[in-house]
């Protein structure tokens, strides 16, 4: 890929993903797939300003052989520098920045159980310095191509071959055309429209239905509102957290839940493809669901702990969106969860709250939003999709028609 | 390179190199170059009982971005986590392993005194955490091949080629043979023996000449004594700190080193070649020096600290080594200071002090043992390299002749 456009690309994560303010702190997650890629973000950062970028080069084959070798124990508890990295982040509130070139497949073969122990271990650790930093720093995903998932996507191509043409997917879905920063804001403004007419509605509930045999009904909070592309930290920084993205999105209300809903995609997870699936809600809670393939691995989403059964985000997207335009499943939540509608299990998002500046964690979790140590998103979208709001006024309003919006 | 024979290598890096034990913590340092190979030392450490492996991936421009960009007070300022970093080391004593694949000129164009400035700031905050640490834990430097280093080496193959070229040079000279272990048992055995012989002198003073102009007397500490191939930490524990080695070194006397000393070979320092130098010591201290080509960095070298004018190291290295035998320069120290003897200006080893267990830190210093940030090895080797000891009964011994030991 020529560097004119990859600097532009970098640009863009640093001024319009993360928005560095001057002074402050950047750290970047970064596979080891493209470090000429991500000297080039960090320059960006640089040049807008940051004090100080830091890089966390992470080699997935290791987190293999870490989980094989090292105690539940060991791999559960947060060593005191570790800790400091967080109080770290507290203190000062740097960006953050993920990178993710990973292998779809990378994690196949790992201990499941073990790994979710491990995780069980460490959430209750960490969760006072998230909720610290919940909705106060800016961060952005965005990708780049690794070779593995590269050749995931094209296997009849070269490796040389597969990273240029999943180069050329990502900067087209990514948006990355000759004025980037631009593009996003005019990309940014149609998404505010859309969640500003959803949000005139008054929705209490969201009616699916498509072919495949969804039909489910969601309940929304009241006080809460769609909200898509760019979001507004708690320090008043605009920062658009995922590149690409797509969705209008909302935490609907925990508790409000009814039906069934079928997976219109395979889900990509711990480097393994959950298959073929359908989830049954009664009341908020996921009580019977089943996968063709992979079915216990979906089991360990929705029983990690007792928020992951109930839902924590409901998201509207076009069945004609540049991602499911590309033709290509990317078997990577960032982009899959942008070709279609999707509902994600576990943590809901408080920031979706009116008025959640003024409220504590707390006070938004009361109002109906989840809480779980996971989040994970699955697609519903169809080309045959219909989403019908009832409003609280008792109107009907189509919101999707045949996978796209009906507004 | 075939995959059986790295993983001998790895075996060796992990157990005759840092001998893990146990339940230790390994750190390993790495470029971004080899990272299949990272995982077979992790996989090497953990088979031998590690309980945790944590990699920290080290890319090389990124240094010289930050040296760009960051100001002195940010690089110079230890930060909380990596104070916290620090206190891990001290308390938990883990194995230290470096896996050295960088461009000899990544940091070109890099601006010196700003390096020199940060080093400077930073040093007072390490200090006092390297004197707990010095001669306590186990680790080892190793290398790897990265590209721009093996198309330094071999500019005129492919670099695919130059690799493998590189691999092969490392390999050999790294005695990475059927059984690697058992090699080093033999090379360890002949070192011991080199070093027993040295000891047994009672050498007051060492009289380097040569036909380029050396012409330099350097003192012994009376309790200090050669040392060569693997160490004891002061756990107990025995490893091999360098990989490849072929020295016997020992700590010189801080204040007796007298006349003048020509560098046999370039030395490859912050990726700048210093060429064609010279340096003149009267009582100890380096007093006139001048190198034909980065000069300016040699003087930062020896103006360091106060301690960078005096010396640390003095290490004998026949000329008929298996480094030297290559016929290459390899524009790094680990192989360079193994192929002829050296000097090194700067911080010398407390443990070249006979009992240095039962002894403090500053009664080693005391002794006459140098204490510097620094720790820069210049070689003086040459075919026509003669040494001679005088011993503390005021005979002359030959050391060396021609380049090569003289018993």
């Amino acid at each position: 890929m020529k560097k004119t456009i990859l600097r532009k690309y970098a640009r863009l994560i640093a001024e319009t993903g993360v928005n560095v303010q001057k002074g402050q702190d950047v750290f970047i997650v970064a596979g080891l797939d493209q470090p000429d890629f991500v000297r080039m973000v960090a320059e960006e950062c640089y040049k807008l300003g940051a004090a100080r970028v830091v890089v966390d080069w992470d080699y997935q084959p290791l987190a293999k052989v870490d989980n094989k070798f090292c105690s539940v124990e060991t791999l559960g508890t947060l060593t005191n520098y570790q800790k400091a990295r967080w109080d770290y982040y507290v203190e000062k509130i740097p960006c953050r920045i993920y990178l993710d070139s990973d292998d779809p497949d990378g994690l196949r073969g790992i201990d499941q159980d073990k790994m979710l122990k491990i995780q069980q271990m460490r959430y209750p650790q960490i969760k006072a310095y998230r909720d610290k930093l919940e909705n106060r720093y800016q961060w952005c995903i965005a990708a780049v191509p690794g070779p593995a998932w590269a050749k995931k996507l094209f296997p009849e191509l070269s490796k040389r071959q597969a990273m240029e043409k999943l180069w050329e997917a990502i900067l087209a879905t990514s948006r990355v055309t000759e004025d980037p920063v631009a593009a996003w804001e005019e990309h940014n403004a149609d998404l505010s429209a859309r969640c500003a007419h959803l949000n005139s509605l008054g929705i209490e509930t969201l009616h699916y239905t498509a072919s495949n045999g969804t039909d489910f009904t969601v309940g929304m909070i009241p006080e809460a509102e769609f909200k898509g592309g760019g979001d507004t930290s708690l320090q008043g920084i605009f920062f658009n957290p995922n590149i690409p993205t797509e969705e209008c999105f909302i935490s609907p209300k925990r508790g409000r839940a009814e039906g069934i809903v079928y997976a219109s995609m395979p889900l990509s997870r711990e480097g393994q493809l959950i298959e073929d699936f359908w989830i049954r809600f009664r009341e908020g809670k996921a009580v019977e669901w089943h996968a063709e393939k992979n079915n216990q691995l979906l089991t360990n989403i929705i029983t990690a702990d007792e928020g992951a059964a109930y839902l924590g985000e409901c998201a509207l997207v076009p069945f004609d969106s540049p991602i499911q335009n590309t033709g290509l499943l990317f078997y990577n939540t960032l982009f899959d969860e942008n070709a279609a509608c999707h509902l994600a299990l576990g943590m809901g998002f408080a920031d979706t709250i009116r008025g959640f500046e003024e409220k504590s964690l707390e006070e938004c979790r009361a109002l109906g939003v989840n809480d779980s140590m996971i989040h994970v998103d699955f697609m519903i979208g169809t080309p045959d999709l219909s989403i019908d709001a009832v409003t609280r006024d008792g109107k009907t309003v189509p919101i999707f028609r045949n996978g796209n919006w009906a507004f």
